[in-house]
């Protein structure tokens, strides 16, 4: 569902050169990007890419085909004369949801196609890899619309790139073996303990929300555009698991008072008790992680939180969730640097000890209490890419900043991720927020 | 769920002078809004209060109830020395929602219950009425607390009036028989077609939102804050029935590019091919209203919308649905006048052609495009009452103006109702905005 | 759905004499057996008749017009000249699942129909029992087929009279203030304990089973045939609530091996600990019962379980339930005699101890080991009564022998009644049987 | 659910002497039955071996693992010394439902399992293997019970194969993509047109019925009984794809009153408007098969039917179902031969021309009447193996015959398979019985 969004850093004088010289550095650039998502899936058995273990869930051959698919249906059907779709049923099979590109396949039994095999998809891939270098140092007359669309593919991949460990993550947790997608991944090393919690102050003013002219940004993050902000504090850092474990000791699953009224009928059919992925083991909290099964360490920052358990932490800590535009406050100008995908650790580190605000971009995307709206003067892209992200816009949250398996490319300041209140499989923690006493 | 929220209007003499005597002229009040609830059910046979034709909605028997069990909790036990409830069950089976006030009977099976009968819950208001009466004429001490309370009791039950009607209307309509509540309602004799739509434009700007001091208001509408709003367009009256067979004709029920994600999955599961009440008879339009089954008039106010049909309906038009601040921008400072619950029509009208804006209050509760939150510096009331607003903030959206069965001294130009995108049984309809082109 | 059936008891000279004497002695028949009926709802406030508690269970008002309906659909207008239905919309409120009788009415929202008043349903009974007296008076030329359907009809009636106890003990029961149906039921004064369980011993022999030619019988329990039965051992009398208690004393409710596998499937989902209408307070077991809630007594004969956990408790006793046959063959001869519904009590007796075989008839039905077929030769009636029986020859088991809520002269011993494996609201228990060893 | 039962056939002298010679001949048999199921899954993809496509589909690699499991655990932890179990968790994961062996993996998430990988499932298989063939000829002490533990593990094995090819029938075929299985099974190369039905008379008569002393037969065949059966007659043949067709094109899925009403409930709620795996392409039927999608043949013997189905197809033909008793009566005495899975066509063929009663084994299992009870004297086995027959008895009906995909050696004229009246996916179809007229 929420394919959220997201484009190269336009800060770095590296990737603006590629946008200038044009389509066959856009060749590397796609090179590059279909290379890293085929590199996520190597740990992985064949028989791993085949489950969906909820509806929320793709298999990983799904992704790696539905990306494809992209290519093949939005640049090189359309922009590449004389081609030929590798198989028709793939427009069936690997459209997600876009209605203008005709049929889909029911998204929850995505799980019970075991054909094209892994090996069919790869060689799907190579295949429009081929006719896709070839487009990309041939073209000539719609070029611009070509690297347009291009652009938005390699972007929608690295969404895919997140969401294939997100969703790989899923699957072998629910398995009872709890195999680790890949044993060795690196630990935290630090050693240190979690900073004690500090408040930063931020003064009322009307500021400037969203991407302006310059650089890549999905529509929804568009028109940059004029709002009030009153005065607010912000949290240095996010929650962390000890700080869960206090609000789990004062009976924050038990008492209603502190949730949302959906959100307390949520937890009670759903039987919550703790967070997603935690469990118990001869008294001890263990949690799951791609590198397998491991205890919970109070330390770190607390991870797979939905916007419920966010929002009733937020208020038995006194506090509140910031709005989107008192994040993006906080966040503009700010290098993206963090404990991001390409720090290959796939696991939240030790909450932030440094001056100033910390985390915000990696480890957890951060709940923002801004339910996913248009801003003022939204326009959606025209055509079928316009369903990408504006028809999404009733019952979601919008999450910042990225986690710690988001592409660090892919993300800014400005950045508006968003899921329903209620999912959990996701890299989603709590930054708090306060009004000034 | 929603029992959104009202006041007196304040802005007249006689209310003020209310305040101004105290206690003695709140109970002047409060008989006169017992009265009018209970005039509302008169024309209902026994076993009419007694159905709950679905999970939202209420038996006529429980609303009479449930609004003095508000009166017996909050007020008579805490304030009124010596008084024991009527019957401790009845704090179980009348309570909504209120976890603060203990157990509470499932929502879902208020239908099950046959006992107290419905003379049995007359008895009950008789005898809350009573002390209540004794309570406002002795009061001393803690007289502000009891007024305070009091207050929000009325508004409450005010809320239940409007509740009421609409849950009684679905009551009536599932049964085959099509029953009438009053079959004299009183028709709209303007004889007038539907006025052509306009565009009334307002300019960009700082505003001021939300209730400030005076007055009573939900804890939802403060504080008073600014907030930036884009110049933008306003449609002066509602869309109509005959704009809606528009659409329809369009094929605008099949067109899932025109809905929202969430909506179009909701419109196939449910099979919605028309609006809400509407079905078809010998190849024309009929609705469900209070008077009974009747042609859908073409230049009537279009009602029973839910948020997504408003929604795509506003994309078909080229169009987009107001904001909940626009809404107030353009309501502020005019009285609030309109087709309410006053007028005994209980059915929407003809569309407004008068110059200016027309039908803000009134006639249908307009859906905006904005998402129930909290404003900034929001602020629970605290205890028990406190649970009345905030913890609904998820997943509603928020519905401006009031309709054909709101009480007129109950709705306010910063008052915010709330309901779920797919909620079609309240009098709900959709006002065009746009941007300026 | 099992609206089973039964006939007058044969035996007696008296109703062989209304047999012998045609309509006139039928209206007089009719007459009594429509009294009874109303009766049996006269306890009831105008709210109780309106309610239906879960899907199994119908409203009272509803089984007051739908017997009324059967006569007028089946009876008057095929039958009596000129006859106009009172209401056409009654057709379809009315009809329970006769397909051949047109559309009907949503079953699962029979307690959604305010509408016709419990006072306009009785004028319905009145219109029709007024026009069936002058039918029965006068009826000329198609006298015998009259009878026929008239004779079904009443036993329709009495299955109903039955159901109207049955569910309005479920309807109460669900209130939280535990009403009363009648306070004064009459209790058994008895004072003996239950006796202790005795094995009668029966031969084995190729016996006849089913209804032959004489007397009323319905279409299921024909044709009498021959059967061949090993020889078995029959517990003496019912299953007590004492015994009950050793069973879940011993873990009955927690031991899977002792569970069909859909039987603990079903445990598990439901979360069943004890059986239906039992509860718990202050450490002792209580039940409801038609004279409010009273504290179990392990004497009196055990009510309300499902086949699952009939044959849960005996497998767990070392035994197993009888087959329908060996049922009948015990039951052969013997007077249609015990705690039946003329007897006014509505509640299982203590269990029996006198000499041979006790409480065949009344008290409880017992559940068979039967899954509900045809028998051989089965022939369903023709037309739109056809469907009285055999279409319900699926996933149900066969109980024999009334209860406690059933009519005296409705029952005999090739009564078959049957329901679902999971139904607990029927007035069901158990009697053991055993191979001999 | 139903993993029915079967025995080797005790005419043939080589199987004879197979028993005779002991465990030896046993570890011949054991190897064989092992090497036949790995054959039926030589043509699969390793994806292939991953998907459960409804709960009632088990994932091929489970069914690999679960076959294997069982004699892990019955066989091998008990009676060899020393034995240690593979792994742990496979004790979880591969029990199917007997809960004497420990908690179960939930059954309608085998899909979600990718690991163990397939290979790691062979190598179990490997294992096992390794260590039976070393008990069998080791085994002293034990070796009748190692024997018979050994004889139910491999009907087991036996059913597990037919119902290896029923699943993955399913598996291949809600892939749109529609693959086949092994694309070169054999063709039906008859030439001939299905038989005009002719009707066979049995005499009425006092018969013996089930499983006698010698050969293997499952508890639920046992005791030979006596059973009075009424004269009957009986279809020489299954029905047939074209004779489905006439029923079809009679409105059979469109008449209530050809439905139990169950059926037609079912009907109603799942849309089904022809049999199971059946499509419309060009105004053309087609079914899935498991060399992949052909048109229908209406001279094959209809399959994939569920009782319902069946049912009404039967009263639509002025005809019944016959009991599992007048089934037996008819194959008493008859050689066990016919279009089973030896033939390796895995799909039914024509419809029989020849003289007397023609496919009563194989080409489809054959819906009876009979709801699966008891027989008289039944008793389970002892301990866990004890679960395998007893627990489902309620709510399902017997089959009698086999199938194309039933191993020859595994059923006989007294097997009883058993399946939930809704069941499609298993190759059912049906045989006409009638009363003499």
């Amino acid at each position: 569902m929420s394919e959220a969004a997201a484009a190269a850093a336009p800060e770095t004088a590296d990737h603006r050169r590629d946008r200038d010289t044009g389509l066959d550095s856009l060749a590397v650039r796609y090179s590059r990007v279909r290379r890293t998502t085929e590199s996520l899936a190597e740990p992985l058995a064949v028989e791993d890419y085949v489950v969906q273990s909820m509806p929320d869930v793709s298999p990983t051959k799904w992704h790696l085909a539905h990306v494809t698919w992209f290519f093949e249906t939005f640049v090189l059907t359309p922009h590449r004369a004389g081609y030929e779709p590798v198989n028709p049923a793939y427009q069936y099979l690997f459209n997600s949801y876009y209605l203008g590109a005709g049929e889909r396949h029911c998204r929850d039994q995505r799980g019970y196609i075991s054909r094209p095999t892994v090996a069919e998809v790869y060689e799907y891939r190579r295949h429009v890899d081929r006719e896709m270098a070839a487009l990309l140092t041939e073209a000539a007359q719609d070029r611009e619309e070509v690297a347009r669309v291009v652009e938005i593919g390699l972007h929608h991949e690295q969404q895919h790139q997140e969401l294939l460990l997100t969703d790989i993550k899923h699957v072998l947790s629910v398995n009872p073996l709890r195999p680790a997608y890949r044993e060795d991944a690196e630990k935290d090393a630090s050693g240190d303990g979690a900073a004690d919690l500090r408040w930063l102050s931020f003064p009322e003013g009307l500021v400037e929300i969203g991407a302006g002219g310059g650089g890549f940004a999905f529509d929804n993050e568009r028109p940059r555009h004029r709002h009030f902000v009153e005065a607010f504090e912000l949290a240095h850092r996010p929650v962390t698991n000890g700080e869960l474990m206090a609000f789990m000791a004062d009976g924050g699953y038990e008492r209603g008072e502190l949730w949302l009224s959906e959100g307390w009928a949520t937890r009670q059919e759903r039987g919550w008790t703790e967070p997603f992925y935690w469990e118990q083991k001869d008294g001890e909290w263990w949690t799951y992680t791609l590198a397998g099964a491991a205890p919970v360490d109070p330390h770190e920052t607390a991870c797979h939180l939905t916007y419920f358990e966010a929002d009733a932490y937020a208020r038995w800590a006194g506090a509140r969730l910031p709005t989107e535009q008192e994040w993006e406050v906080a966040a503009q100008g700010r290098p993206v640097e963090g404990n991001l995908a390409g720090r290959g650790r796939f696991h939240p580190e030790v909450a932030g000890s440094g001056p100033g605000v910390q985390q915000l971009f990696g480890d957890v995307w951060e709940w923002t209490r801004s339910q996913y709206s248009p801003y003022p003067g939204y326009q959606a892209l025209p055509g079928t890419l316009g369903e990408y992200n504006g028809k999404f816009m009733s019952n979601q949250f919008v999450l910042r900043g990225g986690s710690c398996v988001t592409p660090g490319d892919h993300v800014r300041s400005t950045y508006r991720n968003f899921f329903p209140a209620d999912a959990a499989w996701q890299f989603s923690g709590v930054r708090l927020a306060r009004d000034p006493s």
